[in-house]
């Protein structure tokens, strides 16, 4: 079976990612290797999230590395996320915790066996040193309790509870991509509930408001046109067709976001 | 043998490639995946269909897979191009098909075969659900046959067919690559029956006019001077030596180029 | 055992990347292609000097091709770095050189034997052609000696020799990454003779200066603060943490760059 590892990272393409690869190869020769994104803003830790939450869950059997690490070198401790299926291996800072819990997290240990990690473990790159080489580990044989033990208290992290009112819900914003979509924290489970394509939405953000049927695709709505759907990652998502509604909007990750159905319907 | 799969896409670096990579695996744990592009702009086809033109030939058996895919969720049609040593899998919206027709397309079939996509086929992203599946499929032991009916009205494209003149030729750009150079739809082909390297010729193209030598390497020429040549993927080339000629010229895809050579000469 | 290749490349994402992955797999389809980085600044031959010589000591055995090569299709020779466990490819420019030297260069070879490369070698994309091809037949069973004759005459290609003051360095700025830390060519083994961690040093650089300390981990200032640390690569760094050094230093690469130990220290 392929052993696969994949690079969700801040590093931008570069010497750094290159390295990573480089020192995954050094344990495993035969991994194959999947860039995720390199491009999470800098150390912006609830991006990259997103990122493995909403990418992870395609990958059969894998070994999956994330590291946006403003705390390279302080006290914060490196973990391996032991999930149904998959391995996440990266900083204790929240980064790996809502594509665990998305995966079946069963339980998170601490990388105390440094013996996995490089010769020399640097202050500030364990993405080569330690997570990378932990992780090659981890496919070719190295049990999960010999890496370190289990803890209870790492740091949780999720995109923010969504606060239900009348016929409404208050939200944020997570994030939004190349095409302008927004992709908001109100998730889908949630919201089907109650509201169905055909529904009308008023939703607010940005100082605009913009009133968007609730729909299945994006052909409903005419070229330019707003639109509310899921996304792929199964969130309430705010689109324009052919278009980028987060330009038109204004929008910037963690916006406060409130969505409204409109009166006689459903 | 290996299984490889090339990527092409509009989806910027991220979790839509990152997805579309692991349900690509999830079907075939051995592919070998290669991304030629993520940065199509987006939803621009003739774009995509270029870098596939240009990037495909090189590679031995492979299944290319195309995703720049603004009906995406309408009723254009998922297909295969069936060519010579290659599978190509995208949309019907002519994507596919400069590509293929310079492999050697065979014929194209419609992915009528729901079950060799994902469990649940989104609205939104095929490249996840149906196209990368569907060529891992094919790299795995799936006929071609059993994907769907082969049809002869696929949307077609091609580059424009260049008008001539005397001695000169009249047609568009079609993209411009990161080093300045300004690719024109002038087939090598066309233009050697007359033309041959030292002729100089007469660019007009954005607006600006230059007289340029046709060369064999930049190095014909000095530093910040305009020179032509043919491009590797066959077509007649506008370029300056160590600068850029599409931002001197002010050039964009689609813009209309005509090319006279000089008289006096061949 | 895998066939490991690297690229580290000027050509941006893109068909020519593709097409130069095409190439390599048309030879050896089992090997396991590694993107270091496409971005190198358009024929900043020192840039990718410096990316290889960065990334490569984390692989183990491999064939690392690198194009950033103004020079194509002119007289510049192709050649072969053979190292130590391992073969770098590419231009005779110097960008091969820093990395080969740090892993132990052995022989420099001109690529003579044309029959290694495509059917046709173009002369403006030897990458595709020439040099991934090549890559991919020395890790297939090409012996060096094959290759073509060993070269003593080759281009070579430093960092910069520091100057050596009273307590003081002067050299210059190689490059700086997406984090804004401004890594300069001064070598820890250099400067570990006689300044440690707590020192306090005074940098000039891009027109300002600034008193920075000199620390083994970011975590030891306070955000917005600067500080000095060793790259991962083995340079003193100038970094800011959790902002960018080089946006508020107006740094450039190959800028001049001064840093003095302050007295009452050590």
């Amino acid at each position: 079976m392929a052993d696969i590892i994949t690079l969700t990272t801040d590093f931008g393409p570069g010497e750094y990612v290159g390295a990573m690869k480089g020192a995954i190869l050094a344990v495993d020769p035969d991994a194959t290797i999947v860039d995720i994104d390199h491009n999470v803003r800098p150390q912006d830790v609830r991006q990259g999230a997103y990122l493995m939450f909403a990418a992870l869950p395609a990958f059969p059997f894998a070994a999956h590395v994330g590291v946006v690490d403003p705390g390279v070198g302080t006290s914060r401790r490196p973990i391996v996320a032991v999930c149904e299926g998959a391995f996440l291996v990266g900083p204790d800072n929240g980064l790996l915790i809502p594509a665990a819990r998305r995966l079946g997290l069963k339980e998170v240990r601490v990388i105390a066996n440094r013996s996995l990690g490089r010769k020399e473990i640097s202050d500030t790159f364990h993405g080569r040193d330690l997570f990378g080489p932990v992780a090659a580990h981890l496919l070719t044989g190295t049990k999960v309790k010999d890496v370190g033990p289990a803890i209870e208290d790492f740091v949780d992290l999720d995109f923010g509870r969504p606060r239900k009112e009348k016929d409404a819900f208050a939200g944020l914003v997570i994030t939004h991509d190349r095409f302008g979509n927004v992709i908001t924290n109100l998730p889908r489970s949630l919201l089907e509930k109650g509201w169905s394509p055909g529904d009308r939405l008023r939703v607010s953000v940005g100082g605009y408001e913009v009133t968007v049927p609730l729909v299945r695709t994006y052909a409903e709505v005419q070229p330019g046109e707003f639109l509310a759907t899921y996304s792929s990652s199964g969130f309430l998502e705010i689109s324009r067709r052919e278009s980028s509604a987060a330009a038109h909007l204004n929008v910037v990750a963690g916006a406060p976001v409130h969505v409204a159905r409109l009166r006689g319907q459903g």
